[in-house]
């Protein structure tokens, strides 16, 4: 590919939509272009950063949609702000691409766009190169300092919650590989939406900031994530079977079982899943409704470690899968 | 791979030295092990980020020694902090693997670890994940507000400077592809050097805040940065063929011409080319010599756009390769 093409690669990301705009995201100083992006944050707040990697035949299939393969992978990393309680500055992206593909460029730039919009995240700068498909998003979040909802702050006698309710990205699996076939076409369109486009719960990790103490996404699965913050903060979760908030879409299409795990076990939900002391419920309560959020309790935090499941006489529950496992 | 070996990779990055020290990194407050890191950056600064994808076989060989990679990855990351006179504050680090190997990951994180120390620039976090080879590296820094070293900050009149010497991890290149054969063991090594662990000049941004006006560090060739310099700042840069600093291990090793196309089209050697007003001469010489670093004016700022480069009649000079094409 000659420079040319790599100068046009660079033309769908300088576009209205996806570069900041002074008058909306005033903490952007300086945007693509430059050796540096540089951003302002106020003294009263803490920079919050993460950084995924997304590779074509491990985290998406390669012929994935490249405008629902671009907002989810903006909506992934913004899930990891939203845990923190902290509201989006901008987002830097990595992109190797293995040739010029025009349109894919197209599409995937539109949805970026898009989402970099209704997020009000813009595109700060980043690198495009040749190489197998591979996304590497960073974004970047102000959070007021002290109060970043962390891994490590759980204590004995916290609440347990989570937001939404979970098992449909896991069920979409099944969709995208042909395995489930009685589903009828709005519930294929339901769980392919909560695959390709979760919905980070920035707006309850903002209003959860001072009320909740640990929070985490869902994205390994519920047991696999809680059990982070279990093991950062050296604490036991107990959750309860009849209180998880398992998707109605999946009662008609699994066994109770399967629904069951899927909600417990299959990751790339992005709720949040979070610890609140047990005289913040009300507080915890209010702010998931004014944001039009549910939280559901679905446990308690005791002295131990690691997370179990209850069932309703009191008896621990077993599943064979913890979680997503990376490799 | 199986979850416990995802774990395993994690502890190569925990370890001692590549981990930020509240000690040594009181911007750190949270760094590797929650969904996102944190840092404090004061009002008086702004967040300087830069993102880079490096990929297998396009930007390394296969083979390529994991610590030196390592080493290379991060420092060239750095050189863009440098090129805006930012301090590093921490690296965040994605990194695709095609599979668990042990060795390989002993040897780039212990390489990754001794250049974090070496620059002050700790690990703040990341994802790893199975994929073709790919490093992604984000470093983030601080640079006083107002001062940051900007592309389009160049006028007429200035003057222009590259620091150190050209050349060298160009000609590597003809080193690792088994062209050169007439080097001295010494000679390789120099070149090598050069290439694989260039030296960010982050001590020389930083000296010339306030003194110099538009700075891009050397990665794509003098000829294409100084471009992007005249580009941004709507200007037009007049180089003096004499006075541009062929690295000296050069001359004895290609023709005087070659040995200048490499000097002037080649990517790879991290120096920082620059402008600043005339008046601010002294000034320059000064804050490069204080650091031990050689600063070469190699021309002026003149109206007009692009780079030329003038022989000693005053006679505009072509060369055949206008810098590194990504693609």
């Amino acid at each position: 590919m000659a420079l040319s093409e790599f100068e046009l690669i660079r033309t769908y990301f300088q576009r209205a939509g996806l570069m900041a705009d002074p008058a909306r995201h005033p903490g952007v100083v300086l945007g693509i272009g430059d050796d540096c992006a540089l951003l302002s944050v106020a003294e009263t707040h803490h920079v919050a950063l993460s950084l995924d990697l997304l590779v074509s035949g491990v985290h998406f299939p390669p012929d994935a949609d490249a405008a629902l393969l671009a907002q989810r992978a903006l909506a992934v990393n913004l899930s990891d702000l939203a845990a923190m309680g902290a509201t989006p500055l901008g987002f830097t992206l990595g992109l190797a691409l293995p040739s010029f593909d025009a349109h894919w460029l197209e599409q995937f730039s539109t949805g970026l766009s898009q989402s970099a919009q209704h997020y009000q995240c813009p595109l700060l700068g980043g690198d495009t190169t040749r190489g197998p498909l591979t996304i590497a998003i960073q974004v970047q979040g102000a959070v007021p300092r002290g109060l970043a909802l962390r891994r490590d702050a759980a204590r004995v006698g916290d609440n347990v919650y989570v937001s939404g309710s979970l098992g449909r990205a896991g069920l979409a699996l099944s969709v995208l590989d042909g395995t489930l076939t009685q589903a009828s076409e709005a519930q294929r369109r339901e769980l392919l939406a909560a695959y390709y486009q979760p919905q980070p719960q920035l707006v309850l990790g903002q209003a959860l900031l001072g009320i909740a103490r640990a929070a985490q996404d869902v994205s390994d699965g519920l047991l696999a994530d809680a059990g982070h913050i279990a093991g950062q903060s050296q604490v036991r979760m107990q959750l309860d079977v009849a209180a998880i908030p398992v998707a109605p879409v999946l009662k008609s299409l699994c066994s109770e079982q399967q629904a069951l795990e899927l909600a417990l076990t299959a990751g790339d939900d992005y709720e949040l899943v979070f610890t609140a002391a047990a005289d913040q419920h009300l507080a915890v309560m209010a702010a998931a409704a004014r944001n039009n959020v549910s939280a559901t309790q679905i446990g308690t935090v005791v002295a131990g470690s690691g997370v179990v499941v209850l069932d309703a006489s009191g008896a621990t529950m077993q599943f064979a899968k913890a979680g997503y496992s990376h490799f």
